[in-house]
């Protein structure tokens, strides 16, 4: 069952069974280190599949291991976390949830980032390759984590004892949806995924009344100030040919009209390739909070709070062509295309660079394909919605079928002898 | 004891009295229309003084009426309301008490505009003018009302039918703690206190990965330009002899930083003396508030919602005369000065304006006296503690004994017949 | 002939007579300190009526002195000079003048401030004084100033020994026309016009080319940032019941699109009404624009020189009231009017307190009568050409009757003994 | 003399002959179309080389041709003008020179952008060409360029029929000075500089005086807020992970701070190697530039002109390749780089295309050789003064050494036929 032929069926099989488990996730996304509904889904399918589960590594996350013969260690991995985000899609599995936020905020959720795929779609490659293990040997490790959405979901687990717990592995694959024509595998070899840089930025002002502002200092025009400044850090400081996003993704002041704030808190995220650029954002940041403090006489210093930090996320180039000659296998080469860098971060490279293993990690195409390829033509892929966007909905098909079909050729690749021949 | 010289150590003998139920006003805020606690410690209290009491007119509002003979009839009004706003005054009797305001988000509460003040003054005032009942005649009402903070109090208690339920008075007194010297009385004749018009604007961005800010329209800068843009109304299209205030007080976009949100709210406050000011004010706000998201290439035009109008408070000059005579004898006459126009807005006066009849509202210092002088000399009055401030703080004393006396003199100087020929 | 009903008909006359000069001097238009035209068309006038004349006093100055019997010393004044701005009025009699600025750059030149109204109305005044000088008294002294445009031509006067060469007057009297409907005058007793302070600022940037922006310093940036952030000094800093204007009038960077300059040049005004107004803005200023070359990362500190320094121009009470009679008696109450405080300025008050004497300096009305109507009743005072616009423009009638016979009354005030009684 | 073994020390010895001239060109630098001096010192050495030589073509442009029997043509061309730059650089030979520009004003010049080695080094490789013209076979044409800087001199001489005066080329070589370290080749295949688009906008306000700008529309203000968004293009518009800057390089507003001008007019440079990001900075530059005006409710729509469109210059990847072979025989396989694509135009690539051969354009370095490691090491690049900086000075030695010795051996490559087989 495991030659390239009959994966795709197969994997088409078990999409089709498992849509409802999709939109049931979807209608009940679960912010980060809160995903207690979907780890126990995941938890209860691997058992049932026949995998030893251990629950709660990292708070929420879940890893089941098959020992399947002698052979290599594989870990697959899906994030399971959704976001604070209100659903536009209109869809009728869209969510209407709410939850509470770590800051003890309510908001609404959303899978605005397509976790929701990754989870059945790790789900699905589990029962296909329990389905075919007496084509390969050796164990597989499917792994669930928690809070990828800054949190420090890998992080968590690594902490936790995760390779104490189950084996190590010979290899890390994972996948993301991505607004990509569905259908399309994107594997890029090397640096890939951007580094993250996050920060909580506290600009102090002195509150008043709303018609004295002579008497106060305002955060809202100093906040306003930060942010047209900064965009001057990727406009002015960083060289065209380089690459750097400094997005300020929260900006909250004020209660109330009338009153003067006391201060505005920023959310900041920075995103960069190499050291020197990351760097260099960061000390302009830096550099431009404080004068603008300065300029608004402030009466006191701004705080700037590191709350995230991730590396660029690097696929190993050897392993890269060998499961990307895997994938062209089974889904024909014209399907597997190279994306480039994205600016996107993942802390997926954490869980190959602890276990000190190759990883392989691509993007799985989720867009309609006719919509994708009217936009590439016309170079206003804008028009398409993006992760975390309020309006993101993956179509259904081929994206789940592809994406277990990725997942378990990518394993198999690793685990099925007769494969190996042909690399 | 209605004499000049009985007034002041009666009214202190009673702000003594009242100086835990002013501090226990001060430790338990209420937000708008939430004023349930203090409306019933108000109520008991007029009960217990002999008043006729009415509550909830305008929902929490309350008024007694003590008909003590023939004569004129008299509204002394205080606000009960108080901000959300976080309390930093490290008073022992500091508020910690939060509330969910009316968009259903929790938040901290203080007495930050002094309307604790405002209460117990006039409920001392009462107390005294019980007192001496003897000494005067006619009809006395004490009006406590809620949401002044732009939550359209008076409105609320006119369209509820105030003065079908109460006599008409023939004037209308009240008084503002303010940032004055304690011990000092601030009075205006004329238009004393501006126009406000409140908005609740909201900048349509497109949502996305904060990573990708080239597939987004981002709300977060598009509300930075806009504040900054509308910092020129005042600085550029309004004469520098005019009078204009426009406030951003609140600015909220985004819930993650590595989400770039899809819309941002701001709220504006402007303040106006006169009518074609504050129509340029509009016009202006609203045309940079367009082309800002235009500027940004906004997928919806942006929605301005006027929230809030109040009218110019007009204190009658030939009434204002009169009592600050009445003051100058009971405080002396350097006590009492005139602090000019404040920006500050206040619906007081639609309750005269309804009732066909004059009003007199003036300021009650509540600043320590000493501090007062130095910001005063020094022109450094941003040193003060401003009304909306999580600094502000008035000083106990002389502050009530002063806004007892002061809403007692003015009283008698329509009750009191053997005041008249002084006059 | 200088009772009442007499001088209006001879102004007329003279102001008929001299609308050729005033269309020649408007058409020819000399900046600061260049004045050599206009001061002999000046000097040449006064010695034909009689004067005796001195010129050269502060450069390009000329001051005539008719002697005429005991009584009084009077000075009347009137400023020469012209702005470098390109005429775009379409008048027939409009400049198409350059000359070469203090800079060395070539400008164009144009009377937008209406001087060559000034200049012509104190020639028709002479005459008319001159023409009746049987009926007065004293000394009348005509005074033609240099350089009023920011360029300390008062001061260079004084400087120049102006009153060991003229005689010390007992009164400074003059007037500027502006945008009132023609046939007005427009006196506020009082502080009247603003304080005036004018800065140069460099900002440094670090030069490279236009494409590589990340090895420079960008200077056209920082100085678009420090405008921006300098509008909320009047919008956030001073109150709104202040008066305070702070412009940049000029911004200046950079000579090709593909290169990045080193520096930007800023020139700013500063108009207040007080001490404590002026230090704030002033500071304010300062602390800003360090501020914002810090956000740069400026290589050097930003040089803030004071190019200016112009006092409040305060009228005397008594001589505005006594002068403002003389005004009811020939022009009938209702044209003489009270405009409040403007914000332009005027050196013209240096003159007066360098003499130790009262000053009274009023608005002529210049604008067509029916326009400025139109623009009061509807608060859009903006539809009209103010002073140092391009499409500055007085109607020659009323305005040079009225502004002939306005001097002349005003010095007849003081020098014409059958007035007295009437005062 | 032409193996390998001879270029360098013939180039020393000529380019120690010229380093004179070198200083001499770089203290009398002029604009673009008025390199009379600069044209007549070429034309003059050329002639004495033994070269035919045309002049005048597109103004300033001069060719020479030498003919040296059958085999093919290469064209090696050197830009002459320099920039209204004013030189800080303190060296001996600093230019002091200024002229009058295409807009009438009187500007600085200087050679910020090494022409003048261009220059120079072409001189050079003419000599050493023509000194071993036995060794090689073919034609050889020099050619030296006016206007490069924004000027359209390369499209000026093929409109003024340039390859009909001299015969159209096999191949097109050229070279442009960089902060490299001096010694260092930096060559690229592919695109290697960036398209340029600039434009000239003008945003009109309403002019007016300084203290009332309630009456004006303020240009200086909205060039401000114009560039401030402008700068959002880059930071949010434009992916990380793709090329565009976009500078402003000149803004100029107003001609006193006490008047309120009526317009002010921006120079912006864009940079771009793709059609698709090309049109969407223009296309989102345009509208801000409308909707800032429309923020500030300006009287007139924005003018904005495209003033100069430079296409991506790219180097033939063949014809690279084997220019890059000859560079490593001569200078060594280390001291040829690849510098990855640079934001920089050039309109070289306009003679190639109009010609229809190959182009090999390379970077030349100029930087003193440890400042360029110190900076490199440390990612600060910025250290170093980059080309159109006011301290833009490449170091003689060894870069004019290697300039002439770089056009010889890449003519060389094509004309000595000796050199063939190594390739």
């Amino acid at each position: 069952m495991s030659n390239p032929e009959t994966v795709l069926p197969e994997a088409a099989r078990i999409a089709a069974e498992l849509a409802p488990t999709y939109r049931d996730l979807h209608k009940h996304p679960e912010l980060a280190f809160q995903e207690f509904r979907t780890a126990g889904l995941a938890a209860r399918t691997l058992m049932d599949l026949g995998f030893e589960v251990t629950e709660g590594i990292g708070q929420t996350g879940v890893v089941g291991v098959l020992s399947n013969g002698d052979g290599p260690t594989v870990l697959l991995r899906a994030d399971m976390d959704a976001l604070p985000v209100e659903e536009r899609t209109g869809l009728d599995y869209a969510s209407t949830d709410r939850a509470t936020d770590a800051s003890g905020a309510d908001v609404p959720v959303m899978h605005a980032c397509g976790h929701d795929v990754h989870v059945t779609a790790l789900l699905g490659a589990a029962e296909l390759l329990v389905g075919c293990r007496d084509d390969w040997s050796g164990t597989l490790i499917a792994l669930f984590q928690p809070a990828e959405e800054g949190g420090g979901g890998a992080q968590a687990m690594i902490d936790d004892a995760l390779f104490e717990k189950v084996p190590r592995p010979d290899v890390v694959l994972g996948q993301h949806v991505a607004p990509l024509g569905a259908g399309l595998i994107g594997l890029h070899p090397g640096p890939a995924f951007a580094a993250t840089d996050a920060f909580e930025i506290t600009l102090h002002g002195r509150g008043g009344h709303g018609s004295r502002p002579e008497l106060t200092v305002d955060p809202v025009v100093l906040a306003a100030a930060t942010v047209m400044r900064l965009q001057t850090v990727v406009s002015r400081e960083i060289a065209g040919t380089e690459t750097a996003v400094l997005t300020v993704g929260t900006l909250h002041a004020g209660t109330k009209n009338n009153i003067i704030a006391d201060h505005a808190i920023l959310g900041v995220n920075v995103r960069s390739y190499d050291t020197v650029t990351r760097d260099r954002v960061i000390e302009s940041m830096t550099r431009i909070v404080h004068a603008e403090a300065q300029a608004s006489g402030s009466p006191r210093e701004p705080e700037i709070v590191a709350t995230e930090s991730f590396p660029v996320l690097v696929n190993d180039p050897d392993a890269s062509a060998r499961t990307r000659t895997a994938f062209a296998r089974v889904f024909g080469d014209e399907q597997v295309i190279d994306p480039g860098v994205v600016t996107g971060s993942e802390d997926v490279g954490m869980l190959a660079t602890e276990a000190g293993v190759p990883l392989v990690y691509w993007l799985l195409g989720g867009a309609e394909l006719e919509a994708f390829q009217a936009a590439y033509a016309t170079g206003r892929l804008d028009a398409l919605p993006s992760n975390h966007s309020p309006l993101f909905a993956p179509v259904i098909e081929p994206t789940l079928t592809v994406g277990v079909a990725a997942l378990a050729t990518a394993a198999l690749e690793w685990l099925d002898e007769r494969a190996l021949p042909g690399v």
